[in-house]
């Protein structure tokens, strides 16, 4: 037996040395909550082998049963580049007093758009609005849509929606936008596309300032994110897509991976290409992310650019044919417009039986 | 203007009232890392309306610069119900004293094999390989998998896997195990499945003690994860489904999604049903989440069982024909042997050139 000096029962962790960190939390699957450390007791054992400890940390959901205590427990500052006047937008930090302990570690961003003195009661309304339906959670909602039911609910809601939405893609296409961020470009009117470094990788370093050839092996090519617009204005989204779109797809394909390893250094193996359905907005585009990035690409939104090539190639029609499953925020406008589409089917249906 | 009161600028939330809690951060794509409130300021504007606030709380990641005072600050509990000299397993808090400041609100897992005075040196270490292996952050990977890496690749891979690793599956479906966390069984030994409760929705109300009248509309099915088992032992994943499978896969989406609404209150919208690609396990199995879980659900990972029926309804061969993304991690085996046969490829490519 070697198990000298072992008590009989841990009691406290005293003398515990951190040898390894094993997992340091930072991939976005665990949001930072759960974190795991290899480590030893010196001298508790006679073997050093069997000194390791492995401890896992973890904690719960920030509270929220003492929310009143918050406010008294915030300082605040203006958000740079934003004028906390100009957006009601500011940051705190709660301080980490003993009379206002709460929750530490937690900072604060303060939507405040009733300060803005000189907007008008109806603007600050829609800014109001606008963060509120932001920050709401929603509860999320999968409806599986065939050639039908997109014909008579989705494309009727894209057709909706007024051209000028999508203005600051064409802004990015004519290179009026964002070309501190422009990774590739072929204008070929039929088969080219845009790839650029996309705003939501804000862990990139400032692409303004940082010479690219810091880009290469930067360590927030952990969260990389980028986007690629094709240049042709007529496809919408997935649906779209036949066989005359192939060249474009593969070029998507071929030239995004040898470009992003060019750039960033990330190999294929840690690259995920893919489209969202339904997308965000509808002029077609591709998003590409380490496969470390887990938001946004669940299997009823996401679908592989790979996928989508063989299947195309199989068969031009195949997204014509096809019944696709959407996932939407329930309060979505989109939503409302499938289950309406599936009461009228509802009560036809019925109205049939009764006859 | 009525913006009598309002402060050049805000300095604190003094005075803030929550009126509403817009995200109580539960929802499992941020991790409770994320808090979103509306409020007022009373009193502060003339127009009530325009004394509404949104606050987004939000926090970094567990903090690991201070990881030897950790030690110190940590209090040691027996989990329940493992004991801790058998298992080497404990759970701990972090004291909140002025003095051992550290990581509030954090709760610590110990995993400790040394400790265990009955087990064998090679059992220990055994112990605490996997211990370190489980909870060691990976490096997630891909590989475009087609008909001929399967055959090289991953059926070798498939076929040195004992058969004792699915022991427990058999022992499910001969009910021998988990019987009171069954939901439904048809024993049809080629279209029959079961359908379980799966272990890993750990909010699930304790299925020996709870009466299943109370499991409908339980606040936990926002987290709702079953698992459905086929009764035949002959299909060891996606790439082995064919026509013939069509009947099973079909009942278990109607079945499944019927039962999960009889017992859970879940409606069909809510519903996620797939398969994993590759599996954990090699008997085939079906997946039934909450469309709220984000965990284990990405596209590279995760088929939509209605996307599965369709494409073998179009062609009974797809999943021996078509090519199939991968997802790993840098250290799992069948990574090791994709790469093998990957530089085997490029070796003889480069032979050839070289002829």
């Amino acid at each position: 037996m070697t198990t000298v000096k072992v008590p009989e029962k841990l009691q406290t962790l005293r003398g515990f040395k951190v040898s390894k960190i094993l997992n340091d939390g930072k991939d976005s699957s665990s949001f930072g909550n759960v974190v795991a450390l290899l480590g030893t007791f010196p001298g508790l054992m006679e073997e050093e082998e069997e000194e390791s400890v492995v401890l896992k940390l973890s904690r719960p959901p920030i509270p929220l049963d003492d929310l009143d205590q918050l406010a008294d427990a915030i300082t605040l500052y203006e958000r740079m580049p934003y004028s906390g006047m100009e957006y009601g937008y500011y940051h705190g930090v709660v301080n980490n007093s003993s009379e206002t302990f709460f929750a530490p570690y937690v900072s604060v961003d303060v939507l405040y758009p009733g300060c803005l003195k000189d907007e008008s009661k109806e603007a600050k309304a829609k800014l109001l609005a606008k963060h509120i339906s932001r920050n709401q959670a929603q509860r999320p909602v999968i409806f599986r849509e065939n050639p039908k039911t997109y014909e008579n609910a989705h494309l009727p809601y894209i057709e909706a929606i007024p051209s000028s939405a999508i203005g600051w893609v064409h802004k990015i296409l004519n290179k009026e936008k964002e070309l501190e961020r422009l990774l590739f470009d072929d204008d070929d009117v039929n088969d080219g596309f845009l790839l650029n470094t996309d705003p939501k990788w804000t862990t990139h370093p400032d692409p303004k300032t940082t010479p690219k050839e810091q880009w290469m092996n930067h360590p927030s090519t952990r969260e990389l994110y980028c986007l690629g617009l094709c240049h042709r204005k007529d496809v919408r989204s997935l649906r779209d897509l036949r066989a005359a779109h192939l060249p474009m797809l593969r070029a998507m394909a071929k030239k995004g991976r040898e470009v992003i390893k060019n750039t960033y250094g990330l190999a294929n193996e840690s690259l995920r290409i893919f489209v969202h359905y339904p997308p965000q907005f509808y002029h077609f585009h591709v998003h590409f992310t380490n496969v470390s990035v887990e938001h946004g690409v669940s299997a009823e939104r996401a679908h592989l650019l790979d996928d989508v090539i063989e299947n195309i190639e199989r068969d031009s029609e195949h997204y014509a044919k096809r019944s696709i499953t959407c996932r939407m925020g329930e309060n979505d406008e989109l939503w409302r417009r499938f289950k309406e589409l599936d009461d009228k089917a509802g009560a036809e249906a019925a109205d049939d039986d009764a006859r």
